[in-house]
């Protein structure tokens, strides 16, 4: 990703949240040194890419716990912008209260549902405690911070507890240590040099039996692996659904390409979303700064 | 459905929200006399049906335009309940505010992301108004009622706003005509004596490449239709996933029997969640009660 750094020098990145959102944290992933622009939801991250002030912008798309982020599904449909990477980024939730707070003395505790559900055995220990759902965990942790009770805590990033001046009552208190995130990176030109190695598509089928059967098989019978299947419905069309694929190989290798137009000969619609360089976390290269609650 | 409601005399379902909760309005559609047991959120429904005091719980489980209700096919298998019935309710939304409030004057408009996202143009049209999401339709119907302000307004049923005292200051909203909610019943044992007509299974497949098309040509070779395909990730392994289908088939029918056997063969896990009838709105017979703000 080092290459990467140097591609454009005062580059703006969109992202949404609060700052402290994991949002943020993926943003600064994709270049430390990138002015960053906050947003209040997914559909200002497109507009500040696709009017400006931003060249690319940051979303969520997957959680490996919660699963898919479908609004940003939708809106990567609704935009002419494409995928031009993708960033995978660990998850570690702390439970952040005001100074003077106690485990003992809680009475609320807020966040994203997806927060909530992610932190579920650990919210089951606490007794006594309402878990009420908010629309944002770093908003959570501000809606604490703002609050001023000291019988209220948010689950949230540590950035977060940075940022609004929360202390961590514990930390890493999510169900599973494999929880990760994965960001796609938007923008209206490639980021970087970096080789592509994986595609996403978006299709529809002629709606009869066996029509998605049939769709996967071009890429089953050329050997490209399908990594992930997303369906969200059409609009208007109720029970019928948009397929959006991810492939693990770049668009221009010849069994992708192939496979592509066998599609293409039969799906009403195909809309390849981009073809990108997929960057995994490198733990020794990039430690976490959100590890640990200072 | 008329049989059905004969069946038990005085049952019990539990759904999720606040009076005037589109969920309520389901769970009058599969037995009007039945007595109504309200709960905060979707576990709790089926926490009710499993341990009492509830006989059926009615949970939405996909929207014609926002998509599936992923919480609710989590919950699914985290339970040993069966899907017991399916069904469909038309999706009318309301401008619900306090007396004496206008449009002109309206400055904060609440709802849930689903809802705000099933009236986005006409929320476009709104000016100098903030929108702000919230964790239930019926629940902001309440807030607005209890807050007492007059530049406030929510999105929800016209049963909510009739619940809380308010008004509509526009009504059906919503951007498509064909906005349906698709309710799944679940209980212990079966409902009534319809003649199931469709199977939701839920299934695992080996994590090599050609998997998924593999698993869908047990039932493409047999001819037997998948209505619906549902990918929620697996917690702990990142990137694997579970498959959750509907077929449009009894589960006794031989070509759906021999099709199950067949995945069964390779798939690492397959349960099957239910056969069960599904029930479309029959206008003529069951009006909306919902359809006009009284």
């Amino acid at each position: 990703m080092t290459a990467l750094l140097a591609y454009e020098r005062f580059m703006r990145i969109a992202y949404q949240g609060e700052p402290g959102a994991f949002s943020e944290a993926a943003a600064r992933r994709v270049d430390a040194e990138a002015q960053l622009v906050p947003c209040r939801s997914f559909d200002e991250v497109f507009d500040a890419v696709d009017a400006g002030p931003a060249s690319y912008g940051v979303v969520p798309i997957e959680n490996s716990i919660g699963g898919s982020i479908h609004r940003n599904y939708d809106l990567l449909l609704a935009h002419e912008l494409s995928i031009v990477g993708e960033v995978e980024l660990p998850v570690v939730h702390h439970l952040l209260a005001l100074p003077g707070a106690t485990l003992e003395g809680l009475k609320r505790v807020y966040s994203h549902p997806q927060g909530l559900a992610q932190c579920e055995r650990f919210l089951r220990s606490l007794k006594n405690v309402e878990v009420i759902a908010t629309y944002d965990t770093a908003g959570s942790a501000k809606m604490v911070a703002d609050g001023g009770a000291i019988d209220a805590a948010a689950i949230a990033s540590a950035r977060a507890g940075d940022v609004f001046g929360l202390h961590a009552l514990a930390s890493s208190i999510q169900d599973f240590d494999d929880n990760i995130t994965r960001f796609l990176v938007i923008g209206r030109r490639p980021f970087g040099n970096s080789v592509p190695d994986k595609t996403t598509i978006v299709f529809t089928v002629p709606n009869e039996p066996g029509a998605l059967f049939k769709a996967l098989s071009v890429f089953a019978l050329r050997g490209v692996d399908l990594t992930k299947l997303e369906s969200r419905p059409i609009p208007g069309r109720p029970w019928e659904y948009l397929f959006y694929a991810d492939l693990a190989a770049a668009r221009d290798t010849l069994t992708c390409a192939r496979a592509l137009s066998h599609l293409a000969e039969f799906a009403p619609t195909l809309r390849t979303l981009g073809s990108y360089p997929s960057w995994k976390p490198a733990a020794s290269r990039m430690p976490d700064p959100f590890e640990v609650v200072s």
